[in-house]
């Protein structure tokens, strides 16, 4: 039997999920608007609150909450990478027995409604259900900025096969040269620095990820991603590695030949689960 | 006690819910989408069905399914209303024990992935959340086609107050005459005709409803819905009735005094639960 | 086209909706719990605040959570239908431009945590995923209670078939005298009185449904739904109607064949969408 | 600018996610159910897939999926662990290219419907919403197996605190010597061996992090999971290591004082979002 003695506390963290923090800017009558979702974690030595119950050195999730939403006014809350930045180092700085902090904000996105053609000034509709990511880590090593998007969902209806594939015995897929392709990207990109123009970047890299989902004609999914994030790279040598996690959302053809009545790739069931799902990074050497 | 001979069938129905369709229509290389979500729903004589488990009366839901695939070939999916009318029409015209059918059709919006500026051929992305509604009903009493929208988050940054409200002994709320005002509508819209342009008036309808969101200065978000409803009605003869379901989605001004900052109405805590629930019917009388 | 002066407001509501109310009695060291999720409507004449934003006659949502929440303390929160009972009165009996008042209540329910072979004192586990629901209506025909739960998810793996069904040009099912059958329940039942021990009532209903859902050999999932409703009715003359909502969730047999293997109902694709619904009524004549 | 020579393919996975498997025991009338939901990730050299789209060595999702099924026949689906040692092993064994494999299994559970005071044969109603899960992995360095659970929903209405904790001058929370703590436990353990009474062992650990969570004084999150946590590797040499991720669910006195009610922590509000969120790792040195 193993002792109490050997057993350690590990790994550990700890902070305030989901704060949502709606930020209007209303300078002129043209407001703007950022809505995020914050969350916060914090590491540290923080093993007299494990093993005593002594929180001499735990700031308050509460009080990094409250952090969040006097940061969106004190320091702004305008490119989310920024105020990411803004606050891990804060925690890491200001907090004296945080050494590391990771700040991860979703940002949600509002389109000006319409009215008489023209945007209206206070007054929007969500787009979506695409969501923009970042995860900012500071701590010894260093900074870290991570972003990406993810519900993003794509579909062709063509320029996609899946031929010539392994088989064994428990194989009985048919071969297909013309299929949809179809998912809900999650893309996860390092940066390389943490000075930017992060919107215009952040914008330029999803850009190139839809033209080439659009252009690449897919033998697999595989290949697509991998075409995807090496375009990305090409382009942006400020970022160092793009992650894509791709669930293949499967539209299989409906067989109408019951029913008299031929479906040459025009009718399809889209399925729930399950899913294909393809992971990949593409990095530099 | 009641005794066994009291108790009897009262109203029922059936049919197979949520049958995903995917339609692609590629007659040209610039193909184009429609997805959609479809219900059937089938009423009749089915008391042997229940009381003897003989189900001669019974067209199986797996029919019905197939029905929704095969008209997206057979009568083609274009637009959900007309979709819609087409199965609810075959249930109780075709199929002999069926006296009424409701047949709902939930679409889901695809964007063009723009490529070089232009939209692509055969490559979409979703745009979202909102869905676009139908629920037609076919049966002794006629045709009915109840049209709409959900998911349609909204948000005005000023421009809403709410004051003067009634208060008794639980009433704790200040007054405020600035606030952020937001909402996930649905609308639902019954048609005085089954002759239309469906897509036009659906267009027109949305339209106004925005308009209408963003350009009332809203003592409340009754007025607002009331608003909304009549200048629907006033532009559209054809349509007789709209019911609006909003909830009222929270931003509440965060208290940043105790950290020394100033917050006119700039940064917002956007809360879940729980949530005002306004609902009003705009009808003709 | 038609004018303004036709078009008028319609049925309306407006309340609070999901207030989460944790009620804990700890007038003994053992204390208990109740967790709900409560939705208030009012009704009345709400003209103005629709047409003029005069909200002199509406008394705020947020007063209503203020009143479901002080309510567990002043009347208390054990029976989820008194509970809702006491607030729906209120509302019509104290507000005056109230004429009526739904109150909709869900429960969730915990069990106590085994600590060396007993139940804690004050430490649960939530047992889920069924929910316990209640909506009581307070108005000037009276006052009704319906009562009932949902997400109760049931299956039996024999005693169930499907076949002697209709069948047209659209039907490819094969007919079944042994298969999977399982549901989601939601039933919602009607009191004929207010005046009732509700958590015995509620058990009991529950245990009939749960047993004759058991023991039926069920030709069809309408007629187990019809022989549960019946079964409740005939031990319960004080409930008036049931209702019964059933998606059948598809358990698909899977063809083994292909790797050699039989496959006697033993091994199964559980299916998310589409599903059929069964819906019926049992009522007394 | 980086050229196209420094890009390269980094980590990558494919497989087929969430496989709804339900298997029957119908050996005798007394029938017995496994429910489970199975996802597979095969890793090994697929850079012929991601450059140049060559699928010779990509063994299909589908095919993954078929071996889901079937093995549930073949070899049986009884402990989760097994189960997902028997496909792991059969990816890297059996399929050329496949050098290593994780086979992620979540259970439901289902107890036997009650009638006349004895569970029934072939009738279940879900338990819920805790659902039992392990992700087992096989490759060059051997093999791995992580069980565990989450949504196991705990609250304990008394003997927790939370004071004496670290403030800055964005800190405005109080002391609190007995609140509510709640908690939506998501429990991993490591186990150091692949030859295990697996269900014994998994409830003996899900008995014991229950019961720490009971009667442990809490004065913070971290402290309790720390004993939990430590209880669990102190009774189970065969457990390497303990993952506990808490999400602090906040249940916040509300204040009656406006309503002349005193609330001596009974009733709660039961907020969504923000949620504390703690996490740590217990581990031997």
């Amino acid at each position: 039997m193993t002792t109490t003695s050997t057993i350690t506390l590990g790994a550990n963290q700890y902070g305030k999920a989901e704060n949502r923090v709606v930020r209007i800017y209303r300078d002129s009558p043209r407001h703007e608007i950022r809505d995020v979702t914050v969350s916060t974690a914090l590491r540290g030595d923080f093993t007299a609150a494990h093993l005593e119950g002594d929180q001499a050195q735990v700031l308050p999730t509460d009080t990094q909450k409250n952090t969040c939403y006097a940061y969106a006014k004190e320091k702004g809350l305008r490119e989310i990478e920024t105020y990411g930045l803004d606050l891990a180092r804060h925690f890491v700085a200001d907090v004296e027995p945080v050494t590391g902090a990771s700040v991860a904000v979703d940002e949600l996105f509002w389109d000006r409604v319409e009215v008489g053609g023209q945007g209206h000034d206070h007054t929007w509709v969500r787009r979506g259900p695409e969501v923009r990511t970042t995860v900012v880590t500071v701590d010894g090593s260093g900074e870290q900025v991570v972003s990406g998007l993810r519900d993003l969902v794509l579909l062709k209806s063509t320029g996609s096969e899946f031929a010539g594939f392994l088989t064994d015995g428990y194989t009985t897929l048919a071969e297909t040269h013309d299929r949809i392709m179809s998912t809900s990207l999650v893309a996860t990109w390092r940066y390389a620095t943490t000075e930017l123009d992060w919107d215009k970047t952040w914008s330029d890299v999803r850009r190139i990820l839809l033209e080439q989902f659009a252009v690449v004609h897919s033998k697999a999914l595989q290949q697509t991603l991998w075409e995807m994030g090496r375009a990305a790279l090409e382009a942006h040598p400020e970022v160092a590695e793009i992650s894509l996690s791709a669930p293949n959302k499967h539209h299989f053809v409906v067989d109408l030949s019951p029913f008299g009545l031929d479906n040459p790739n025009e009718v399809f069931y889209a399925a729930d689960r399950p899913y294909g799902l393809i992971e990949a990074t593409v990095t530099r050497s």
